[in-house]
């Protein structure tokens, strides 16, 4: 790999740069992108694996990225598992038949990703011929508990009253329900690394509405089947678990495992990093919104973060969640280098 | 007063049992305020003194409480300041002019409350003659950054762009808007503390959407001093400093001041009165959710926070936030008696 920063990072070795990419870094911020879009659906987008490579590409050709990330959605399991799914424009993901009771979570299909998700494995090989050995891919997946509230609220939500109805009623439900998504990630991810990708990351962007203890009894054991199993398939993959708003619980988030800890910003770098133990690399983790101020003080506060690793091994510089729409993309590509420049090596 | 157990809990002083209130306690979820609302507006109701105090004593009449929170809403000062405000069905507060610009901060009008808000101040009065004693009333504001962030956004916001981008654009703007909301707030709670008020509560529902370091900067100095100067005023007036989504930076939070600390669910109420210090009282913490279960899990999950406060003195009964609309009213009940026989001194 030419540019093997990014995997060496994940492994705590020494790096030339602290290498740096961006949640959702292909996406709607990029004219490139809204070009395709004009043509078709996210959907077809994803499912399409030509275009899915394409948009995984415009980031790398703009930006001097240290990683690419596969364009997907967390939700493209859903449709092998029977679920109907749409994005609606300016609303997000529509689930038509959410789960919401024993019968529906019997019904839930355990998916074959080479039969389900063949677009998503193509669209990993076709990249990795693109990328040609320039900078690694990340394959990706939503954990456990983000899949299943999407999957029982049928989209967004305030409150998570279905999914936590679910699993307060404490009958048995949440964990029959969580076993099946458990299963389905498993597969999605191993299938994944068998298409090529260089590294693994979990999404559990929902889970921070949980407490402590709620996390530690109905998302923590899922989430560790799932990076246990894949780690134990892959050993040789890096694996990033990601979660935001967990920040009062990182402890318990590492307990599920994975060899890079992502963080968002409601926590110090340094504090997070030593809450978790320096065993661990760690990923993240300045405002996403700190990208629509002027580049000085972008600069400023990438620093600040940069600031807080202080140097060591086994920082990946990211944001705390994924690039905001709108964001300008000469900020994103200010960020990207200054983050090279001030930690070179 | 015939119970005090609140205000006695205020100042971790003993008492009889474990006093609760609830965070929106007077509100949709109750029949008696629907039946009202089919007749008047959200704000017709906020400003009639006498429909505001029959829906602050609905659920007093309803439970077993040990508090009163007057209703009203964080958005009451707006019109005063000169911002335009209405509450649209379905889809909550709308600003029709809302603060983006140096002109627009300059206008922010500093309200006189005993002409801008006099209903509030009317309705308080109202209701302390038909608490008649037995209770303690709470008289609220929003805090300094959720009051701006809503005036700024116009409503309610995903990524607080608006509100961020004046703050990180660190150019005097965002310093001159918070210095007006505070003197705005500081006003707004010495009305309601001369009106008669027993204890006054901030509200600060969005502030977890900044990091330590922000919230250190940008938001902490403009709540610190709301509550020196208010306490200043009224010493003997316990003050709640409540904010949600703060768990990683407590002990700021605590730096701003306040007798009693609000928690959300996201941390234990064990840990974060270790942490905030037990020379504070604390109130929380259970997620509203859980209202939705069976009664049964109800109380489990209500005896595991009465656990965590081990019967030390300080603790008040509460949710993490307010009650969600659709809350079973008998679960309501379930919650408030359970509290109150399980933590019987």
């Amino acid at each position: 790999m030419t540019n093997d920063n990014f995997l060496r990072a994940c492994r705590r070795e020494d790096v030339d740069h602290t290498p740096v990419w961006l949640m959702r870094q292909a996406g709607r911020y990029m004219k490139e992108y809204m070009a395709l879009k004009e043509k078709y659906s996210f959907l077809e987008m994803c499912r399409t694996p030509e275009i899915a490579c394409e948009v995984t590409m415009q980031p790398i050709n703009a930006f001097e990225l240290d990683a690419a990330i596969i364009f997907a959605d967390i939700l493209l399991p859903l449709e092998g598992m029977g679920i109907k799914l749409d994005f609606i424009k300016g609303d997000g993901p529509k689930i038509f038949n959410p789960v919401r009771c024993e019968a529906d979570i019997d019904a839930i299909r355990i998916i074959e990703p080479t039969e389900d998700v063949p677009y998503l494995l193509e669209a990993i090989k076709l990249t990795l011929k693109e990328l040609d050995g320039k900078i690694p891919l990340i394959g990706f997946s939503g954990a456990p508990f983000t899949l299943a509230s999407y999957i029982v609220e049928g989209g967004g939500s305030r409150n998570y009253l279905h999914a936590k109805g679910i699993m307060y009623a404490d009958d048995g439900q949440w964990k029959k329900l969580m076993d099946k998504i458990t299963e389905v990630i498993i597969r999605y991810l191993k299938a994944q690394a068998d298409a090529g990708v260089q590294a693994l990351q979990l999404f559990d962007s929902w889970v921070g509405c949980l407490g402590p203890e709620e996390y530690k009894e109905f998302a923590l054991p899922y989430t560790k089947r799932v990076i246990d199993e894949v780690k134990a398939y892959a050993p040789d993959i890096p694996f990033i678990n990601f979660s935001t708003n967990t920040g009062t619980y990182l402890e318990l988030a590492k307990e599920a495992g994975g060899d890079v800890m992502g963080v968002d910003w409601r926590v110090n770098l340094d504090e997070a990093w030593e809450r978790i133990g320096h065993d661990k690399a760690i990923q993240g983790n300045m405002d996403p919104v700190v990208l629509f101020s002027s580049i000085d003080e972008i600069k400023k506060r990438a620093s600040a973060v940069l600031d807080r690793a202080n140097g060591r091994n086994g920082h990946i510089f990211n944001l705390g969640h994924g690039i905001v729409l709108g964001t300008p993309v000469d900020h994103v590509k200010a960020l990207i280098d200054h983050v090279h420049e001030y930690s070179k090596r």
